[in-house]
């Protein structure tokens, strides 16, 4: 029966790898082969919980196994590049946590190298993979949100400060992601502004516009240090609004039925026109399934049809371009800097998809 | 007795106006003389709660009684400078809501012609008069905590639309001036972006970001169209960090003992040095007094002892230049404009006070 | 105009007095004559908001006055019953704060002079006059929550201690009239528990079950020495239930679409029987409209009609006796005692309405 | 060095179980030996997850195990006594989870048997593990609260229904423990309601008042059918009040300085004496240990120094004969149960400790 399992190799057993490995773990059609990282204390804690996995300081033993279908990677930004690429050339179906890699163009170079060999390369944005964005999407899909006015998400905590990548990599990539996902346009231009109060360090805190081509508008908000925990984001739409709070135990998403009426005639729009509806307010029940579980049972999929991941490489492609020009407007104290049309891969991808 | 008292007349009786009428009834240094509004309904509302207080639909009737010795101005925003020069020319102290006027250059005119006449001209930025935002003043001019490495604020509600005025001059005036008075330095550059989404109306939604000559930086988000009231600001400082949430009933200011430290020598300042200090929380006690009763009592003072109100023309006009620069760079999407150098009549008031 | 107005007079202006006299003030078909209250400070500033009100330390002149058709009695409780007789003997229609009277015997005393003379006598049971409250009937009456299983209620507060009574005749009472107006059937015994924490003073926390004669059950707890306010309420039925918690000031009333399900044979009872069911969560809007404001156009209704108040005599009646059997189970640390059967005064007002 | 780790073996691999396993199995000191379960499909999940340890429907496998020094017991309530009495008697320390059997006469035996034996037994009352549990005795042991009033806690959601046991066996037994343990005194007599709305199931919400000697007073209100989970605690102290809501992730603990003062002299007593002190709220740090962590660790060094457990045999006792009171009273509808003074077989361990 194990021959049918997908050998799993696990590169980075820091913050996120444990919940890597767990998921894998727990996952019927996998089986986690080999765990490395460069800290024996971590691989100690792997051997303590997984007595059967193999440990390793070093990565290319996981290349080298024949035993290992893919390999996930859950080390710092800088090394996703290098990292992926070994493992796509050794023939391994890649999920890489987000972001993709430090740059539009390492990030096209992967998503080639994966076409090239005809392997899986997916993106960790779990975010895309929660029942609660799942159920966000729906209701925007269905139209119940009427026409979407404005996406506004806060981001905060107190740390973890990373070393190798700013404020919006390591945070605003999450909504990015999500805004990519649910709202299904690219956004033209991206205003932003950051600062940092850690003399030597990148920025930990930043506000980010994206402007779309029609009325819509994005706006993203990340902190590093924050008092408190903030995971909420207010979708405003022309019937409805939802706010969504990942922070809520149960209540995560709730759909406002309220907005504004225009009344009168189009003659006098400056008169009077404006009404207000508040209306009942609506909880959609929220299954509890971890995010991961779903995205690990998405990336088998993937990898045993030959799919197109949801996160896959070519989305995580957009997300990185966003930041990018997101941190090149902080560069500018705000100017806004224009997002070039999707094209070549993309579209190529897109026709695929 | 009566003698002794200020006579007041208000104008304007939609919003704010019944909540300036009832503070100055309550205030045992006050008369509230007459009432003028355009809307016979709203002044049979005054008579039927006030049946002492004279109502009229010319404002002109209050500046020409004698026993009226201050005008309160709570109309729309266009014509707070029209009504608030009359009252000054007729010899009225005067009390005008927020902002002061729609241009920096108009508010200037009105300063000058207050100072001219040697009358009392405040703009009622009630926040400032809040117990909440005194307490937290007093806890940065403490240094407890710390230096000051942001504020960000957001305050977003369902409604009202203003037809004059977008909603920058409408809620982000609130934080402007709250930063002016706690911060006590001035920004030197605006980077803003808002978004429009309802036809041949102003701006409902903006995000504002204030740059200062230190790595300060003020972060304003405000909505006229979100499904819930938010009026949450945090502060974050080298030593504690602020959450100010005005919607809480008592629990107003929570003071964390939380934030960064920096360890190792600053040679490897790219290495291992940010650690985290999670400590207690603190919420003062704040007493529930209303603002606007602490405002007007302020008024009386300043126009009694001819002294320099907390929010005196001078700092009302600070403001507007804010609210016109972020204005200009919400229309270059987010591009940066530059605060000029605090000046001339600034500086004479400021050498004044 | 003015002689189509009901004439009104109150009695008492301290904590409750003073949103009396407002919303009698704002109802245009009502007009406040005369107030009445033993502090001369608190006429003075009844003198200072409404110049036109009479003022007396002398409560008779109110009933003396031939333009006063009604008294609203705002005073400590164990006064309620001379003032509302000497009002209802002078031939003027009554509105007693809540409690109605200090034991069943005297609200009976009341309802009987009522009746003899044909007066409106009503409770000030606010709370039924909630928009909250009145949309829990409905959905209650409508059978969308199912059987009602139990109510349990927390009302809890820092102050304000009573002298004349306890914490059940000052907080549970609201409860206790909430539950008989939404369940529309009696108890039939009591058990509660009571505790006094400053030696001489009544009960400051108490904890009351009411049993029915079918499964459902009601628990309130009130407490005079918490350190937060408490306005929580859970609804269990059958299909649905219900968290109202006035404190909150939009989504009062959530309604849970969550409960338990029978699964299997009544045989096999006591195997694997019980599922959960976790479905969507429904705020209903609630108007912001002051239920004082409702009840005194009730009451007005009432005056005009000679119809049964909802919060009548009889109504306060059984609060009253409710109050009086927890009373006496808390001298018993708990043991149960039964509530007497409607009957008499109660079942005739019952034909009546 | 495996052999210097406790052999542990954990029966029961239903709700609890898991979090027993992989607490024992965080732990360096101890080795989970072995797993068992009556039912197939968990041990497999036991497989899953930790390979290397064995699994069996039989728990006499574990008995007969000499690498196993310690079981953990984690099953319905009705075979704890039988289950833990045989590893007892197979020479087995023992762990079980709560409460620890059915009757203070089966508890007693217990106690008896590992007394004879010399052996460990405890029961897991997880919540005098937690951090906010050990902070709140040590707030209540340094007299900041001041003379205890009251403990009055709320433990409600949806579910899970037990079959062998009411809602006070399985919940409030929690806060039984949890008074006792910071209280550090006995209740003297016992009030409890209870109902039940599925018809042949145990009372699925209850209230019970706990009498002590002096003016303290405690109270618990339990209930499986909540449409929301509520974990909230109020305590009344002479000098501050606490309220612990166990389901806030940081702020678990909030300490109030309020509270009421006495003025003017005994003799008017009943005149103007109660004052109200509103002051400052304070959150301390409460720190994010698993309960569970601490509780494996307390275990292990009990075991090898032979000390008394904080959560004993003894401790167990007096936690059962408050449940079979409190159930004695349900079944009189409130009416009060005396609690024996504390003897024998408590006193002698008292002796001990």
């Amino acid at each position: 029966m194990r021959d049918s399992q997908l050998g799993i190799g696990v590169v980075g057993y820091g913050y996120w790898g444990p919940n890597i490995v767990r998921n894998f773990s727990i996952n019927a059609a996998t089986r986690v082969v080999g765990v490395s990282d460069l800290n024996p204390g971590r691989l100690g804690a792997v051997k303590q919980l997984y007595p059967g996995v193999e440990t390793t300081r070093r990565y290319e033993d996981l290349l080298k196994d024949a035993s290992i279908d893919a390999i996930a990677i859950a080390t710092p930004v800088h090394t996703h590049y290098e990292l992926a690429l070994a493992a796509l050339r050794a023939g391994k179906h890649v999920l890489v946590e987000k972001p993709l890699a430090t740059s539009s163009e390492l990030v096209t170079r992967l998503i080639e190298e994966a076409d090239r060999r005809g392997l899986t390369l997916m993106v960790d944005h779990t975010f895309l993979y929660t029942p609660a964005v799942q159920r966000i999407r729906e209701l925007l899909l269905s139209r119940e949100i009427g026409d979407i006015y404005y996406y506004d998400s806060t981001r905060a905590s107190l740390g973890l400060f990373q070393k190798d990548v700013n404020v919006i990599w390591d945070l605003a990539v999450h909504d990015i992601s999500i805004i990519h996902h649910i709202l299904d346009k690219d956004p033209i231009a991206v205003s932003a502004t950051g600062s940092c109060h850690v003399v030597g360090s990148p920025e930990n805190m930043a506000h980010i516009t994206l402007f779309f081509a029609d009325a819509c508008v994005a706006h993203v908000s990340v902190n590093w240090l924050s008092p408190v925990k903030v995971r909420q984001t207010f979708i405003g739409g022309s019937r409805k609004m939802i706010v969504y709070d990942d922070l809520e135990p149960t209540e995560k998403i709730k759909v406002y039925d309220k907005g504004i009426t225009l009344d009168g005639s189009p003659e006098d729009a400056h008169q009077f026109r404006i009404g207000y509806r508040a209306g009942d307010m609506w909880a959609p029940h929220i299954s509890p399934t971890e995010a991961l579980q779903t995205e690990v049972e998405h990336f088998v999929d993937c990898v045993r049809t030959g799919g197109q991941p949801i996160s896959s490489g070519v989305s995580g492609l957009r997300v990185v371009e966003v930041l990018e020009a997101a941190s090149c407007s902080i560069a500018k104290q705000g100017a806004p800097v224009l997002l070039r049309e999707p094209h070549g891969i993309r579209q190529r991808a897109r026709a695929i998809a």
